[in-house]
């Protein structure tokens, strides 16, 4: 075999079982959503460059994956452009197509698009591939699926708790033990503000993040360090020292930001928030970080992460608020706030703890062996009623040795094997036998639909 | 709005809607594929040149979409090189990958890759979207999904046989009557064996298929016309006049290829496989009819095609049997049949015979009027019970006036609307309106599920 095919480096093949996990994570998810009233969109793997560039910043820009124009792609480039070898302006002229790089953009512009279509609220879920040319690494692909819900049009704070509710279910549903951990970007501002270092706020969470790992006189140091004046610290310390219930915090941040009315603004959502998700009990906790601050170019009030108990793996849900998501388009007024799940982390939760349920992975439930043309033609009747009643079952195509049909029903993991010769025909039965207890029971059609569905 | 957005031409976004349809289309062809113990699998979106290139002629090579290399992609391309100008040769250098252009040829490189863990004969599906830089025209796109399910590894005609019943089952839920149409490439290849024609049966086959508005004497006219000799058109005759059961078609066909051992093969596996369905009493008619020829450089025995009987719209359906499979990634002897479902056709015939089951688009079921906080704080934990029932639930975010919260329950469709205000917080009850009917109904949460539910 000289030419041995091989795929894309960070790309992946799903077999039938990663098929049939990654189906149950999604399926889960899509029905909660839908649960809540989410509506699912899809937007083509293709966007012109227009949507797609400058969105992600320079390095996003990089990491795009271009379409190279069909036809003669250097008609419009002169000899004299294409010496100049600039890579960055002759892309623009060889492509105008990339891939798809997230969710977010292509929804802004189905939004801008569709704008008189769509009713406000408008919650939508949208679960689709995107690619990066990312340097492939352990758990970092080039293609990869993302899972978002997200409403827009609305400002209520309900958004928010109805998000965190989605993400308590899904995670419940999964028998993942998680904590969701919730901070609200204007408490970041706030907390700027007061201190009077708008510009650190980035170096002032990462330091704060370490006081489990470091103690507190190294935390005081290292914002030191960063240009923190002491006066600043000394303000800071009640919420470096952050302990307690929510409450408890929500009261401790309101001191520290009494004077900031953007930073008190955020206790108030806070606050909002936590007493409505007390209103409806949820499995998983709900704990507020201050030092969680992703997408801070981007979300400007609740911000969310979802870190699974019983295994790290770092973030596996996260979200936020977000203002002005249609802006980029020459939309304005539409905010919103949205969740997305990590498939890729989510499955490997569920494998390293165990947690895919039996349903979810199993594919044919009866095997009908083939001993020739005469059993076959009594079977197929049989098989077709079989499945009418909902039962995955199949016939081995060949009347080959019986071992190699056992064997493929034991690869296959299928649990029951049917086998009807002269003596099963003679008195119109089937022999069902378990291939995990080895059990051998003779029973009519109707009998092996009821005991395989039992 | 200078920047209006845009998608790429032949590309589509799916809106709540059409996304609600074409997962019903899906999620039903997907659970008959699994009735019959076939497995999903998916492989990436991007595939190297060495996969795609030269697997669809000099065309296909043209119309697949070529994905720019990432970095300094002009590094290995000299300026002479550059200034040839050789499009086909630069792009090869410019690009080492490129996008799907069908399932078949990933599923041909998957098998030969993961070749090791699989266990023939191996059925599997596979449902994504593929992508051809075709000339974008009603009907046709640049990205279309395909729903294909094949089985390698198995020469037996049963194989054959469970397509056709998988074929018949999937129309039968939809509700689309069809006439399924077969033919056998064996016996092709024996009609051009024995009027000694080999070169010319496509150009017969498009001849006899005009009987019908042209009338015998012009088909007969039209084959000398492309250099059919008098004696062969003689010999065609019965076949030409082509009529009655299929029993009568086959025997007459016997007849006409009695000295082609190829083409009696041909009408041997035919019969089979209709003696095998008679068994099984399929909704849908099943019918040889020897024009049908496509796929004739691929297909080597059986050939399928489906039409919808009740709107004009062209084939819905294929499929056939193919040698050699892996062939051209050097991995010889897997031959194998499949289907493929053609999901945008199937949308159509839906939409124009209007067959969408009313719950399959159906989305959110009950709309929880926002009153302000106190009803909110009210109705959270009730919406959290019904939800818990599996009834898709929203309360409407913002507290502005109940007609536009109707107009959005309008808009989405939504059949129920609960509302709770003072009144019905003191006896603890909801008031339930169905939109429809415009009936109220004061109710507690527990009938309030059972209503909605019954």
């Amino acid at each position: 075999m000289a030419n041995k095919p091989s795929i894309p480096k960070g790309t992946r093949d799903f077999g039938p079982e990663e098929m049939a996990k990654r189906n149950y994570i999604f399926d889960t998810i899509k029905h909660v959503y839908a649960l809540y009233g989410f509506q699912q969109i899809e937007t083509p793997a293709m966007e012109t460059f227009h949507t797609l560039m400058g969105k992600y910043g320079e390095e996003g820009d990089k990491l795009l994956f271009k379409i190279l124009n069909s036809g003669d792609y250097l008609k419009t480039i002169s000899d004299e452009e294409i010496l100049q070898r600039n890579i960055l302006k002759l892309q623009t002229k060889l492509c105008e197509k990339g891939l798809r790089y997230d969710l977010t953009v292509p929804f802004a512009r189905y939004v801008v698009m569709h704008r008189e279509e769509l009713h406000l609220p408008f919650k939508r879920y949208q679960i689709q591939p995107v690619w990066r040319a990312d340097r492939p690494q352990k758990g970092r692909y080039r293609e990869f699926y993302q899972c978002d819900a997200d409403i827009i049009g609305s400002d209520s704070l309900l958004n928010e708790v109805e998000l965190l509710q989605i993400i308590d279910t899904v995670f419940t549903k999964f028998g993942i033990r998680v904590q969701i951990k919730i901070n609200n970007r204007k408490i970041l501002t706030g907390i700027a503000e007061v201190i009077g270092e708008r510009e650190k706020i980035v170096a002032i969470t990462v330091a704060i993040d370490k006081l489990e790992k470091i103690g507190l006189s190294k935390v005081n140091e290292e914002l030191r360090s960063v240009g923190i004046s002491d006066e600043a610290i000394d303000k800071l310390q009640p919420i470096i020292k952050f302990d307690g219930s929510n409450e408890e915090k929500l009261d401790v941040i309101a001191g520290v930001l009494k004077d900031s009315e953007i930073g008190l603004e955020g206790v108030n959502e806070l606050r909002f928030i936590l007493s409505k998700l007390k209103l409806l009990n949820l499995q998983n906790e709900t704990q507020i970080d201050l030092t969680l601050a992703r997408g801070l170019n981007y979300y400007t009030g609740a911000i969310f992460e979802v870190k699974a108990l019983d295994t790290q793996i770092g973030s596996i849900t996260g979200g936020g608020r977000y203002d002005n998501l249609t802006g980029i388009f020459g939309m304005q007024g539409i905010s919103g706030v949205g969740i997305s799940f990590g498939a890729d982390r989510i499955y490997d939760v569920l494998t390293t703890l165990d947690l895919y349920p039996k349903e979810s992975v199993s594919g044919t439930q009866v095997l009908f062996i083939n001993f020739g043309d005469k059993e076959t033609a009594y079977c197929l009747p049989i098989i077709s009623k079989v499945r009418k009643a909902g039962i995955r079952a199949e016939i081995y195509p060949d009347s080959v040795k019986m071992k190699k049909q056992m064997s493929y029903a034991n690869a296959k993991g299928i649990k029951y094997v049917a086998l009807a010769g002269e003596t099963e025909m003679n008195v119109n039965k089937i022999t069902l036998k378990n291939m995990i207890s080895g059990e051998q029971t003779l029973v009519s059609s109707e009998e092996l639909i009821k005991y395989i569905l039992g």
